[in-house]
C-alpha cells in the first residue's frame, strides 16, 4: 500500500519554531502552577468506552475516537453494532480521566489533592482553521476543597500564568451555574427546559440580547417568561454589585449563600491579583459541560474573539465513581489558542545558551574531527549549544540558514 | 453502564512522585539535546494505518491499537474484516512518523535535521511487570548527514544526559549491520535465512554461545556454517581491535570502510566523551528493527538487565515515504526504564524552591483569608512554592502529610 506523507485528517505536524513556543509555555505552567501547590499526574490517553460514555462529556462524546477490540475479543461477524466492536476510545478531555484517577488512587493523595495536568486530547471534530482534533489540555483541579478557597486560588494561578507568557488587559468573566438557574426558575421557564435555554442563552456573544430573546420566542417559550428573563439581564449588571442585584432580585429562587461565596471570589482576586486583569461577573456566562455545579468562569482577551480557557465546580462527578461526593473545581488554559497568539505576534522565546556552529570540512582527518568534537563537549559543558556540522559547499548558504535558526557564532576547521 | 475505576488494561496512571522524576527526566534530556543542536518536533500519537503496516516496524505492526472509522465511513455491514473498519492507529513507535513528518515538511527543515521527539507510544504487548502498553519514547535523529560525525554526535548527546542523571559505569555496545551481515555470508548461510540467523543470535544474552550454536543446528543450518560461524565470534573480541579484526578475516565480505568509519565512531567517542561508560564493540548485538542499514547501538547498564536504550543508522527508510533516499540515524534513550530505575533508587529530584503551607483556620473571615492569599502571592513572586490550605481539626495530622510532600515551612492564619 502507498504509503502517506500528511498527517490524518484534522491533526498536525509540530515543527522546531513552534514546538519551542509550546514547551516554553508548557514550562511557565509548570513553574507557575508548582509554586501554588499544584502537583502533576497523568492518566493514560486510552480510556475505558463506558467512562468516556458517561454522559459527562456533553456533545464530546459523539466526537470521540474508538480503539477496536483485539485478537479474540474482536467478534467481526456477530458484531451488531460499533459498540460490539469497541472496548476503549481516545480521552477528549482530562477532567473525566482525572475523576476516574482520583477514585483509583485517592488514598495514596493528599486531601485537598491539587492536580495539575498536561496532555492532548482527541476530538473528531468537524476539521476548521485553528482547531485540530489532537490538541493539548492544560488543567488544574482542586479536589476535596469545598470552600472557595478553592476558586480563588484557580483564578489566581490560571491568571498569574497568562500574565507571566505576557498577556495584559484580559477578563475572567464569572457566573454561578445556581444563579443561571435561579434566573430561569424566577423567569418562570419550566425546569425541564433550562438546558435548551442556556444553550440559546450561550449564542449571546454572536446573536445579543434581542437575538435571545427572539429565538427563546421561537423556540415556543412563553413571552412573558422570554421579557422576564431579559428584563432580569438589564437589571444585573456585569460587577460586584450585580451579584448582589441578583442575591436581592431572586430572594426565594436562590440560596443568598452562594451569591455572597461569589462576592467573595470577585473581590479576593481583585484584591490580590498580580496580573493586568480584571474579573467581571457575567449572568450570561453558560459553560457547555453538563457537570458544572457551582461557580463558572472563562477567560476572554479582546485580540481573541472567543474564550481562552474556563472552568468551574463540578461537585458530583467524581462521586459517580467514588460513590460519595467529593467537592471538585477546574480551570482548564486554551494551550492551543495561547500558543497561536503568541505565534501570531511573532513571539520570542528567551534565550539564555549562546548558539554556535562547528562547520568541519569534509577533508579533514578523524583526528581533526575528534579536535572540533571535543572542543563542542567543552563549550556544551559550559552550557553553550553547540552545532557540530559537515561544512557544505555552498558556505554562505549554509550560515545563512544556521544564523535563521538562531546561531550566532561560527567556528571553521580544515583539513591542514 | 457502570463506571470503571482502574485504568485499562496495561496503562497505568502516574501519581505526583513518579511524575516528578518524569518531568526531571524530560528536563534533562530536553537541555542537553538543545546544547547539541538537537530541536524539538512532534507527531500526531495517531498515524494513517497504511503507514503503521508499512513492514518496517518488525513485530510491532502486531501489536497496533487500531482506530475505527468514524461516520459514514463505518460500514459495518458491508465489512469483510479488520481492515475495512479502521482507517488508523496509534503510532508504536516515534521512528516511523518521523520518516513521515521529514517527508511532508523538508523544506521548511534545515539540512541536516537533528530532531528531538518525546512522546507517547501503544503497543497492545501481552501486560507484563514493569512494561505498560503506553509508554513514552525519547528519540534523538539526524536526518541527511551520511557522515559518522552524526553516530559520534548521538553517543555523545545520549551519553551526556546519562551521565546528567547520574548513571555511572555503563557500556554502549556497537555493531553495524553490514558486519553482522557480512559474517554471516563468510559463514557460508544462505542469503534468504540471514534475519533467521539473526533472530537466533539475537537470544546470546539468554543462552549464551553455545547456546545460539545448538539451535542454529536444530533449525537445519549447516554444521560447517554454524561452527565457521562460532569461530568468527571467538577471534572477534569486543573491542577497537575487533573490528580490525573482522576487517581482516571478512576481506572480500566486508567494505572496509565500513570496519575504519565503526573504529573511528569508537575511538572519537572514548577520546570526547565526559560521561563515565565505555563503548564496546559487540559483534553479536542485532537490534531488532529491519530497518537499520549501518551501524547499531545499544545502551547496557549491569544494574538492569537488558537494554537502556539503542539505536542505529537507517538509510533507506525516509526515501520509502520522499521517494529518494536520505541518510538516517536515531538514538532512543529507554526512558521508561531510566525512570523505573530512578524510582527503585529512591532518587530525589533537586528542589530549589522553598515550600510553605499557609493553614487557615475555617472561622477566618473573607477579609483574614485575602491576608492570606495575598501573603502568598508575594512570596510566590519571590520564588517560594506556597499552598494555601483550609486547616484540618487535626492539625497534625494535616502537617505530617504535608511535610510528606515536602512541605518544611507552616503557617497558621486564625479567626481574631
Amino acid at each position: 500500500m502507498k504509503l502517506t506523507k500528511k498527517p490524518v485528517t484534522g491533526m498536525k505536524d509540530i515543527l522546531p519554531r513552534e514546538m519551542e513556543i509550546r514547551n516554553y509555555v508548557m514550562q511557565q505552567i509548570r513553574e507557575t502552577y508548582t509554586k501554588f501547590g499544584f502537583t502533576q499526574i497523568e492518566t493514560p490517553c486510552v480510556e475505558h468506552i463506558e467512562n468516556l460514555n458517561s454522559k459527562q462529556g456533553g456533545e464530546n462524546e459523539k466526537l470521540i475516537f474508538k480503539i477496536m477490540k483485539r485478537g479474540e475479543k474482536l467478534k467481526l461477524q456477530e458484531a451488531q453494532s460499533e459498540s460490539d466492536l469497541t472496548d476503549s476510545g481516545l480521552r477528549y478531555d482530562l477532567t473525566l480521566p482525572l475523576s476516574r484517577f482520583y477514585a483509583n488512587n485517592a488514598n495514596d493523595l493528599p486531601s485537598p489533592f491539587k492536580a495539575l495536568q498536561m496532555g492532548p486530547v482527541w476530538r473528531a471534530d468537524r476539521p476548521q482553521r485553528g482547531r485540530y482534533r489532537q490538541f493539548m489540555q492544560c488543567d488544574i483541579d482542586i479536589l476535596g476543597e469545598a470552600s472557595n478557597i478553592a476558586e480563588i486560588e484557580l483564578v489566581l494561578a490560571t491568571t498569574t500564568v497568562l500574565g507571566k507568557i505576557g498577556f495584559k488587559n484580559f477578563t475572567i468573566r464569572i457566573n454561578d451555574r445556581r444563579i443561571l438557574k435561579a434566573m430561569a426558575a424566577y423567569s418562570g421557564f419550566p425546569e425541564e427546559s433550562y438546558d435548551e435555554v442556556f444553550i440559546i442563552l450561550d449564542k449571546m456573544d454572536k446573536i445579543g440580547i434581542d437575538g435571545v430573546a427572539e429565538e427563546l420566542v421561537k423556540e415556543g417559550f412563553a413571552q412573558a417568561s422570554v421579557d422576564k428573563y431579559m428584563e432580569l439581564f438589564r437589571l444585573i449588571t456585569p460587577d460586584v454589585q450585580g451579584v448582589q442585584t441578583a442575591k436581592e432580585k431572586l430572594e426565594g429562587y436562590l440560596d443568598p449563600s452562594y451569591a455572597d461565596s461569589l462576592m467573595t471570589i470577585i473581590s479576593s482576586v481583585e484584591a490580590t491579583k498580580q496580573a493586568d486583569f480584571r474579573m467581571a461577573f457575567d449572568p450570561t456566562l453558560v459553560r457547555g459541560m453538563s457537570y458544572y455545579t457551582g461557580p463558572i468562569f472563562e477567560i476572554s482577551m479582546d485580540e481573541y474573539g472567543g474564550s481562552v480557557g474556563g472552568g468551574g465546580r463540578y461537585d458530583e462527578m467524581v462521586g459517580r465513581f467514588i460513590g460519595q461526593p467529593v467537592p471538585a473545581v477546574g480551570f482548564s488554559i486554551g494551550f492551543e489558542r495561547i500558543v497561536m497568539l503568541l505565534l501570531e505576534h511573532d513571539f520570542q522565546v528567551p534565550h539564555a545558551a549562546k548558539k554556535t556552529a562547528y562547520l568541519v570540512d569534509k577533508k579533514c582527518s578523524d583526528g581533526q574531527i575528534r579536535t572540533a568534537v571535543a572542543k563542542a563537549m567543552e563549550a556544551r559543558k559550559n552550557g553553550d549549544t553547540v552545532n557540530v556540522l559537515v561544512m557544505k559547499k555552498n558556505r554562505k548558504f549554509q550560515k545563512d540558514q544556521l544564523t535563521g535558526e538562531g546561531y550566532t557564532d561560527f567556528e571553521e576547521f580544515y583539513a591542514d
